[in-house]
């Protein structure tokens, strides 16, 4: 990403060698998992036109969920509920599960990291996919964990290789996100059940399935809460359209979701938040029209790329990925050239996917104006990859 | 707390044998800092009347924030700023201070925790008071640090007695509130600066000034923020009254700031929160009206207190902590009696604070019904002390 080192470096370099911190601490290389938008307008100096790059979901809340909003913000002189009791009980009752078998955080991201700290050892191995989630490696090394990871195959995650990996290296956790990012791609039930069933034992798979809402019918199985081997995570970040509010949850066997009580940020989920997820879980109808704009937006998407001569990977998703037909330098430089003209995406980090662009289901003013300015972005990357020898 | 144990349990009980959590998970003991008012008035069955215990604000947001939350709600889609650009510009100028010495974070209880990972290996001493903030203990337990408590002299932390058992246990931090929770003592400007030479090599300070804004003139140092061994922590849930919205910063020297871009969770922080925070900075006429209404409430506290026979501590925050003049067994009933009578207050944990109970500046309203369910609740208190043999 643009200038992400020289950042974190202009807020002061951290001293490896300073007798404070810890050896795990300081054996981490300088490194952020993602570059905020907000963060790459101000080092261009210009917000972007079309912000469809962070898989946001611009359609927007439920009205039902700003309405809890409002009527909560008076409120905020108080800590929220440090047991979110109201929202796990909504979630249990939604997903017809137990309350024991939910727990609420302040979004996918601190859950991840508090389900590395409860398993992951120093030095013990976890598998994840080459160019999954960087958030995910972030947290399995801020922990002194060793990654172990698995290329994709076909532009999917390759289960039948995360779990050779698993029993190789005695690995105590597997990362998979099903739907993908940032491929898109996704599996059928009947794989991440094989899946689950080939475990190593002491080997705890994190299943990540913030774009759930997004998938075809049929793709997310149903929900054995009470197998130890498995949590679950979802969020009201993606098709809730609520990521600035940070509410995420963990699906687990009881055991394992109350030991996330020793050592989680009790009063971590905002007030307001908690009222608003809740809010939006009731808003059933919202979902779906938000899903049909989201699906809407994404065929919008294929075709635009397919107009230019690229190809779309299918997506569950709320994003498209596009293969840009050439290398990781060319997709670069698509990157950049759409950032000139305003246009935030993203993009895969490690080869063979970053020969390809991640684009977000945007506004239809978004993708007009996507599609009047990628055509233009390709012919200015294909000239600058031209003069290179 | 009422029910703390219980309710933990309920939740599923840990498997302290499971062979999938690591081995300082599995040393930990089930516990949680704070149980929640909302879960203490599940639990009785009731709402609170008086909720004066989690010294919450209630005279409320400036209305610039409240403004703020308002415009940035429909914004709610979008992640926030995850270098909280803006709230640290904001920051940095308020307190006359380089950006690079400011890190924000979701509340002073994320940054604690980050802190000890930061800066505890598994085994290293941490010297805290016995009596003072849980949520300390509770990541450095919860991090596998050996907790070395100090007793509290004369209902003041002991700061000779800190950098001493930092010195005979070769400890790599300490703890210190100033102003003090649970007890409202301060020291002033000249002891904490002398705290600081003294403090042994390698030994961090935590220095913990969420209460600061209530402090006497003169109280709070003035902010080296460039000192290696000192890292403070500053909140917008205490004069800002914005508890809900989890917003704490640090301020620390370069260096030790950028390491925890290392860990910490990037995308944490509520994007309304981030502007309410901002707002609630630039009013600073309202601050002075909220001081003035906390001391008021102080004073009020403290005469109910005097008036049933009791003695109020000096205090330089938003709460009064109250003497009840006998052991812990008799606070205890008399702070169930109040919880009877609808009055939610808290108190110390440990001897001898525990002859203690603390109680919030509240609205005129609630003083005015601990007022009268005080003298209630002490002649209950009395009567089941006169039952026990």
């Amino acid at each position: 990403m643009l200038g992400r080192r020289q950042r974190v470096f202009a807020r002061g370099s951290v001293r490896a060698t300073s007798p404070h911190l810890t050896s795990t601490i300081s054996g981490l290389r300088p490194s952020v998992p993602f570059l905020g938008p907000e963060a790459i307008e101000r080092a261009r100096g210009g917000v972007f036109r079309s912000r469809i790059g962070a898989n946001e979901n611009p359609f927007g809340p439920s009205p039902m969920a700003m309405e809890a909003m409002r009527a909560t913000m008076r409120e905020s002189w108080m800590y929220g509920d440090p047991e979110n009791d109201d929202l796990r009980l909504a979630l249990a009752e939604y997903h017809g599960i137990e309350p024991a078998n939910v727990l609420v955080g302040e979004g996918i991201d601190a859950l991840l990291g508090y389900s590395v700290r409860l398993l992951v050892e120093p030095n013990a191995a976890v598998v994840s996919s080459a160019g999954a989630y960087p958030t995910v490696d972030y947290h399995i090394q801020g922990y002194g964990g060793r990654l172990i990871r698995v290329p994709y195959a076909e532009d999917a995650v390759d289960i039948g290789a995360l779990i050779a990996a698993a029993e190789d290296h005695d690995a105590v956790m597997i990362y998979l996100a099903n739907p993908d990012n940032p491929m898109g791609s996704w599996y059928e039930r009947p794989f991440i059940d094989a899946m689950i069933r080939q475990l190593p034992e002491r080997c705890t798979l994190l299943l990540d399935e913030a774009y759930s809402e997004f998938a075809p019918e049929g793709v997310i199985p149903d929900l054995d809460s009470d197998d130890p081997r498995v949590l679950r995570f979802r969020t009201f970040s993606k098709a809730y359209s609520l990521a600035g509010l940070r509410v995420g949850y963990a699906i687990g066997e009881a055991s394992l979701i109350a030991a996330f009580d020793l050592i989680r940020n009790h009063f971590g989920v905002n007030r307001l938040a908690q009222a608003a997820a809740i809010a939006a879980l009731e808003d059933s109808d919202h979902l779906t029209e938000v899903v049909e704009d989201v699906t809407f937006a994404r065929e919008r998407i294929a075709e635009i790329a397919t107009r230019n001569g690229l190809r779309p990977l299918p997506s569950a998703t709320n994003f498209v990925t596009i293969d840009c037909g050439a290398d990781g330098e060319f997709a670069r430089a698509v990157l950049r050239e759409l950032e000139h003209r305003d246009v935030f995406v993203r993009m895969p980090g490690v080869a063979p996917l970053d020969r390809c662009i991640r684009i977000t289901a945007g506004l239809p003013a978004e993708l007009d104006y996507l599609q009047e300015m990628l055509p233009k972005a390709l012919l200015a990357a294909k000239e600058r990859l031209a003069d290179r020898v």
